[in-house]
């Protein structure tokens, strides 16, 4: 019985979100590498395993050692923290490692430190500009590639990218123009280092991308990681549909205010997250509720949706006519903005025949 | 070592907003019931046992069961989950806890279902509007008090307030006169009922008002959470200078983009949490950074913050000059939109002198 307020995940669409990627993956050729950031589980991460995946990707060193309790295949994608070498060397020593690496400082220092083979990527920024080197700085990248010669334990795997931007896409088309535009921004890089290094491998990783795009044949290898659950901002996107997201935040409700059409729920911004989007009917809001079956849930309820969040509470703004359905102790179930965030303040996870889902 | 995003705590700054408080209310002969949910830790509430505190409050059923190890006197602050009645019970068995109600449902299913003496206070609205009575609704006051009549085990303690408005305030002024403004409304209600209940709390907490008022003598107890720590928005309110903050978000440095002015820090939304504010002269900010000292930190570096946060990176604004002091490996102390969300995204925190300080 849930008491509290819990993330829900429906695990039939979670395994057909994460078998129509692989699927297009495996037609294309395409290596699958998924990113585990989102749902950080070794459980979730057993389902990819039954359909043959056996390459991972995380964000962290942290992750990374909790994974490779089952995978010995792990990219770590995020820019090499050097202050845990000593992790990393654990881990080089026990698994397949791949690290990331977009300055000389960072490929010098492992250099000097780096104790077992360990592969690295070079981050290339194509377009959004959080991270990476520009895919024209070949004189950059030959200086890491050069540095990184010196030891024979780092071995150049590749470019890795990440095309955030395209999260701020709202459309299809929009997130295929970011797609070609990043194509075109790589294909220089890619012609001019296939020559030198022909195992070099080309890895993208973004949501919107990869659920939209169906021939990944130009790249080596995808990264997505959120399709898994999906959310209401992949939906706004239009990276999938309301039906594909996979999880829901269940939340007792405590009070119920008629007269300002509010219902206060148990779910504040210690389990949805602060993560908002701008609605365009509604305008600024943290999550849609849904209408519950019996089996699992359908289409979001009309007007209604969570208006504020506090650090416990919740606050749902709600019509006359549905607020009336309604009593203190019912669940509600809420799509979140941003299921990474919000599972990411999880202890557990649980399906919906029960069974809990333990997590990082 | 600090390897990884760790909340630093500077234990006299966060003692001396402990006395300081604490302080105000002993002359003002009121009791202090602080709310823990900011620190959410058995050790730091030990500080406050150490000041003579007996009495807390916490805003969820889990927190009461952590805290009750150490704690007999807990007042749950969040209108009552009845799904939750079963840990409810067994708190009641063992400490004296106080409770929310604010509709007939709750104190009608409280009455049928709760096993031991238990104390209760009725949420009043000040004019947050998040939950609460109106106080000019003595009708519904009189009814749940009946209701709860029906049990000998419940026991009405009084009236429960939280101006959370004052979060909006921008200065002094702004935020006694919220302060002001709740007293007129509270004070008919306060008159009625101390004829009828001699014994009743009046019982308001937020840390705006408990900071800036001297004289709580209207009150008989006050339960402010927030000002352990402070923060850049209690800091934006008027609430607390920017000495008084008590944790930063130590990161390190993963990237140096100089040709941008930006620095990557390991140090996202699941750390900082994606609480941002306004700052007049930056904009959209999600924390700002101070400089480092032998002992502890001092002033933030002016045109340095934090500029945007995805799950895992932060992204730092900083000028020319001050880029070339940094480089990768290096940590960023981060100074807080909102102590309360950071801090509950953290494991454990960190003393300046290298003591870990667990928590729920």
């Amino acid at each position: 019985m849930i008491t509290k307020p819990t993330f829900l995940i429906d695990e039939q669409k979670c395994r057909r979100n994460i078998q129509r990627i692989l699927q297009k993956a495996q037609k294309s050729h395409t290596n699958f590498r998924p990113h585990f950031k989102t749902h950080q589980s070794l459980e979730i991460g057993r389902w990819f395993k039954e359909y043959g995946v056996d390459k991972i990707t995380v964000s962290s060193v942290t992750m990374a050692e909790y994974f490779a309790e089952e995978w010995d295949d792990i990219t770590i994608a995020f820019p090499v923290n050097i202050l845990e070498i000593d992790s990393i060397n654990q881990l080089a020593k026990n698994i397949k490692l791949n690290l990331i690496v977009e300055s000389e400082e960072s490929a010098k220092f492992l250099v000097e430190k780096i104790e077992f083979e360990t592969g690295f990527f070079i981050k290339i920024d194509v377009g959004y500009h959080r991270t990476g080197i520009s895919p024209k700085n070949f004189e950059l990248i030959d200086k890491i590639i050069e540095i990184s010669n010196e030891s024979k334990k780092l071995h150049f795997k590749g470019f890795l990218t990440h095309a955030g931007h395209s999260y701020k896409a709202r459309s299809f088309y929009e997130i295929k123009a970011i797609h070609e535009k990043s194509i075109k921004r790589i294909q220089p890089l890619k012609d001019h280092y296939k020559k030198i290094y022909p195992e070099l491998i080309i890895s993208v990783g973004d949501t919107p991308t990869c659920s939209i795009i169906d021939d990944f044949s130009m790249f080596d290898e995808i990264r997505p990681g959120n399709f898994v659950f999906y959310d209401l901002s992949q939906e706004q996107i239009g990276s999938c549909n309301i039906e594909q997201i996979a999880g829901v935040l269940a939340c007792p409700i405590v009070a119920i205010h008629k007269n300002r059409n509010e219902i206060v729920i148990y779910g504040g911004g210690v389990h949805l997250s602060k993560e908002r989007m701008e609605d365009d009917e509604y305008g600024t809001i943290y999550g849609r509720i849904v209408e519950q079956n019996d089996a699992s849930w359908g289409e979001p309820i009309p007007n209604m949706y969570v208006k504020n969040l506090s650090q416990e509470h919740g606050i749902i703004s709600v019509t006359d006519e549905e607020i009336s359905r309604y009593k203190v102790g019912d669940l509600l179930y809420i799509l979140p903005v941003h299921s990474c965030m919000t599972a990411n303040l999880m202890d557990y996870y649980q399906t919906l025949d029960g069974k809990i889902i333990p997590r990082l």
